[in-house]
């Protein structure tokens, strides 16, 4: 196929066969995906961008099955984007969870693809995003970022969703409680899941204690919490709604765009700072590097003064 | 107390309290941070560096403390670098373990501090080695950093210790089977912690079967396991000596050397990238990038083309 108006045409259409090619070019740093992901940046902005997370063991996966189920019966399109920055692999890294969620498959109007570090640091927060770009241009109503973890990269996945689900379990023990303080900050919508379990309530009214804190800062947006037991499909119905709520509320008060530009920032930053890097690092930098480090430790120039000698002659 | 040389001696000295002072600068920026490391890194290269890590509630900050107890027995002097990405709040950060770990805290060999990522992202994964230098420069005999996530940060943080120990639990869940595949790539050494539990065994041969593989790529190291119920010191001491055999292991085949050239090639690398960006990002550059952001997602310029376009111009 002819790259380009062919390929774009496509996408525009909703081909998914043609959509997961554009994502393998983002995911493989292929030449052709940044004037991929040019020419379709002008039809992105119409999707909804969910994030959920969570701690391990909360029910990611359990919730983001259910909220396909009811989408779906309203004939909304649904993109899932998995992101796994742990796993140097792609595709095997939500097996487990995967596999759970293939019954959704053969629905025509559901999308799911996981995404992994595969081995190079960097770049997976912006690579989910422009996968995201992909699918909001192919017209998804609602793009789901489903993340394993509760690091950095996930925190910078979540930062520029519109909407993000923080889901957790009465269960939590004190590494949760940890890692929390980061999820904390993030959140527009608290999920209790598995919430037939012990423990539920304590963890409500520490929620709520935490939201008490946080909305003084957060304008008129009052962060709910939700019960839900998602493989019983309790709860989730309320779930929907106050995904619908929320996006009302962005859209009523600029947030939206807020937030699309704040990708953008991001977007264009990353590039520079990538650009940059390759620029600096040709054959006379690296040699010089390399020269360091074949001297000992006590003899070599340390690590900041030899940054600032290479900088100051610049990029060789 | 006049900056430099009295702070520097000082620290070579091991004087605690201007140590914490040195890594407050770190933490936060300071314009004096870069030149008091440039001082010592000279006086790196001593400690040995053992990274702790695996899923959250295997039991890190138990293992931790129980290796604590032995080496303080042996007259060693241990640091222990607590490092949180997911968090926002540092000192906070790592409070409940902490509040454990305190009756450590007491003894002169002993220092431990928790580094979290304070709302910026990046910098965290270099900025726990460079307060590890520091350690290492005031003559700790090990430092030790222990993670709670499991996330990229903490892979990179690892990545460049000399020693990665690796936690599982029995009730190890299908989050955390999937979290592994980052973690089984930078295992020196295995602990099956919790070992008095059901699942044991399984768990045992999991792991052999994992470690056949990875061992043909992995010269002459054999990936040992250790079962340890760390509360009760249970498998410590194994693990004390497998630790020392895994040191020897590294000195005799130059690999010691091989880790800390990588984390001064990373440290010069992540500086330039740092340099470059701080040069570029000024308010030229900065009101073109406003500009195109006043403008509708239709009309602007994709972020690539932006980006390119700036690039061209170069820093201004």
């Amino acid at each position: 196929m002819d790259l380009n108006e062919d390929i774009i045409s496509e996408i525009l259409n909703g081909n998914n066969r043609i959509i997961a090619h554009a994502i393998s070019l983002i995911e493989n740093n292929d030449n052709h995906a940044k004037s991929l992901l040019s020419s379709i940046y002008p039809s992105t902005g119409k999707a909804h961008r969910i994030g959920i997370t969570g701690p391990p063991g909360a029910g990611k996966s359990s919730i983001t099955n259910a909220l396909i189920e009811i989408l779906t019966n309203e004939d909304k399109s649904i993109a899932v984007i998995g992101v796994d920055p742990s796993s140097p692999f792609s595709h095997g890294a939500f097996l487990g969870d995967r596999v759970r969620m293939m019954k959704h498959h053969d629905k025509k109007n559901v999308f799911i693809r996981s995404m992994a570090s595969r081995g190079s640091s960097g770049g997976l927060a912006r690579k989910s995003h422009e996968v995201a770009d992909i699918f909001d241009a192919a017209g998804f109503d609602f793009i789901i970022f489903e993340t394993v973890g509760v690091g950095q990269i996930e925190l910078d996945v979540m930062n520029v969703t519109d909407t993000v689900v923080v889901v957790l379990v009465p269960e939590s023990g004190d590494d949760i409680q940890m890692m929390k303080a980061g999820l904390m900050e993030i959140a527009d919508i608290f999920i209790i899941n598995k919430a037939d379990r012990m423990g539920v309530n304590s963890l409500y009214s520490s929620l709520q204690q935490t939201i008490s804190l946080i909305n003084k800062e957060n304008n008129n947006w009052k962060i709910p919490i939700q019960k839900t037991t998602a493989t019983k499909m309790q709860g989730i119905y309320e779930l929907r709604k106050l995904i619908d709520n929320h996006h009302t509320f962005l859209n009523e008060n600029n947030e939206i765009k807020i937030k699309s530009n704040q990708r953008y920032s991001l977007a264009v930053k990353k590039l520079i700072s990538e650009l940059s890097n390759k620029i600096f690092w040709k054959q006379k930098n690296n040699n010089k590097l390399k020269t360091e480090l074949l001297k000992t430790v006590k003899n070599r120039m340390s690590p900041y003064e030899l940054a600032e000698k290479l900088f100051e002659k610049g990029p060789q």
